[in-house]
């Protein structure tokens, strides 16, 4: 496999996707390969810093970047040579079997969305985040800021997306499914909330459970947690600015080291063609090695495939 | 002044109740009174047990307790005897200076909206949360669960709302006030978001400072945090999970232990024609004895007043 990686995408490119992209080589299969795009000359400059094994690291030039102000139909439509651009070029045309960039986001869903495209079937594509339970487990949270605006048979969707999600890359067997909501009665919550439950109670694809509080999110009382991504977009920075805060006052605490996001190292874009994973601008070293360690996982979960199916079997969908 | 306290409200009462107005009184004004509305001869029974001058805990007896299970409408309209109808009947007629509860917030609600009144020309009466900021202070959080659909103008009106909260009761000279968004560009968010922003830009009652991202919760940004009901809730209940779990793994940090609910005892319904104040379900001795200061300190800051003043002056409200 080849996992391509954008290495002139975030606030610490490239020499922290490089150093990542040397940590993670001793990690993959002798079959599969890193490949860096980006400015060929900077990125060798960097690795000759490093010793690494030259068939699992390789470069693919590119001789344009796209920066985190760029307005993103317009950077993708004319910067043709950045990183982002022959990233998804190559992946649309199989030279690469994954996608990854810390990048500018909106560039990086327009290249998801256009180049590689929606499954079929599918009304809006997501991004994820996993947030810690105390118990030690994971939920799957979504959406975290792709889709702020949302109407209840998306969120139904989501709630299909995020148990595939779950099933496949947590392994865990019929995940529980909730709202997220400000009460757990059935009829609580806002117009979206209310019309949202009645087709999560219905919908024969996932394992709903009800409503959850924000008290809940920690608690193993679900696997997936569904809302809007201006709410979990919110969930989730609340919960980094947490982490940093404790990181900074000097707790010492399993439980909250499990909040680093730098743990996941990229949110695939769930719900397109082709395996793409997005990471966070402030990415660094840790986080760019999961990235590329997260890119086999995602290409081995063919979630492509399994949503498909799901699609196809649900009348609600 | 006089404090009613409903006393059978809350999943610990009265016993957390009239223990924790024995434990108010002690730091109350000669000339106030706290007022325990209830089973005259329970709460007589709890007292029993207690030292504390008679001057200053009084009992109103009410007949009827509304449970947290009670549908609010119907429950205000025929439990007519109970401690929350009670207890609000007095504050309407002048024999109480403000009315607290930790009991069925739905009907608190019903009986602030309905008993005692909106402030003319306000579009909806919302709830706050303080949240604590690492630096020491607090912001004011609003909509915390009041309103999980609301429109711009109402945003807008609680930029206000918050604004004079913070001044009155926080003592902030012209609080800075922020949108809680997905990102700190003008134009983020989805379309609520988007269309408050200009009209939070041209409200000359208020201090805006931009958009603020979850990240920025604990920061000192801003004094005020604007959002929905719904991610208010959701905020304010995972900062209450966050405190909980930290304090069950021992953790010993005086910016966690700021996040106690505990600390600010209730929030008051701000918009309302009378100091209404409405406590967490499971609140404990602090939490009442915490509800009854800050009754006083909502009577004297003449919260009504000030959003009349503020409503006649600005045109966009």
């Amino acid at each position: 496999m080849i996992f391509g990686i954008d290495a002139m995408g975030g606030d610490h490119a490239p020499s922290a996707i490089i150093e990542g992209a040397v940590e993670a080589q001793g990690f993959i299969d002798p079959k599969d390969t890193i490949l860096l795009i980006g400015d060929e000359e900077l990125i060798r400059d960097h690795l000759s810093q490093y010793k690494y094994s030259k068939d699992k690291i390789q470069i693919k030039h590119a001789s344009q970047v796209i920066d985190m102000h760029d307005q993103p139909t317009r950077a993708f439509s004319s910067k043709t040579d950045s990183s982002i651009n022959v990233g998804f070029r190559m992946l649309k045309e199989g030279e690469i079997d994954s996608f990854a960039s810390s990048g500018n986001t909106g560039v990086m869903l327009v290249g998801s969305y256009y180049e590689i495209g929606v499954v079929q079937g599918l009304l809006r594509p997501t991004t994820t985040a996993l947030v810690p339970k105390e118990n030690g487990g994971s939920a799957v949270l979504l959406d975290v800021g792709t889709n702020p605006d949302v109407k209840p048979d998306v969120l139904n969707q989501f709630a299909v997306l995020g148990s595939i999600y779950a099933e496949s890359l947590l392994g865990i067997k019929n995940p529980r499914v909730a709202l997220l909501n400000i009460g757990s009665e059935d009829k609580k919550g806002n117009i979206l909330l209310q019309s949202t439950f009645p087709l999560l109670q219905e919908n024969k694809e996932i394992n709903f459970v009800g409503n959850i509080e924000g008290r809940d999110i920690f608690d193993d009382k679900t696997d997936v947690i569904v809302t809007d991504g201006y709410t979990g977009n919110i969930v989730l920075k609340q919960l980094e600015a947490f982490h940093d805060i404790m990181v900074k006052r000097h707790a010492d605490d399993p439980f909250v080291k499990r909040m680093d996001f730098e743990n996941f190292g990229a949110t695939p874009v769930i719900g397109i063609n082709k395996p793409v994973l997005i990471g966070h601008g402030i990415s660094g070293v840790k986080a760019f090695k999961n990235m590329i360690l997260s890119s086999k996982k995602l290409i081995s979960a063919d979630l492509k495939s399994k949503i498909r199916e799901k699609l196809s079997q649900n009348i609600v969908l």
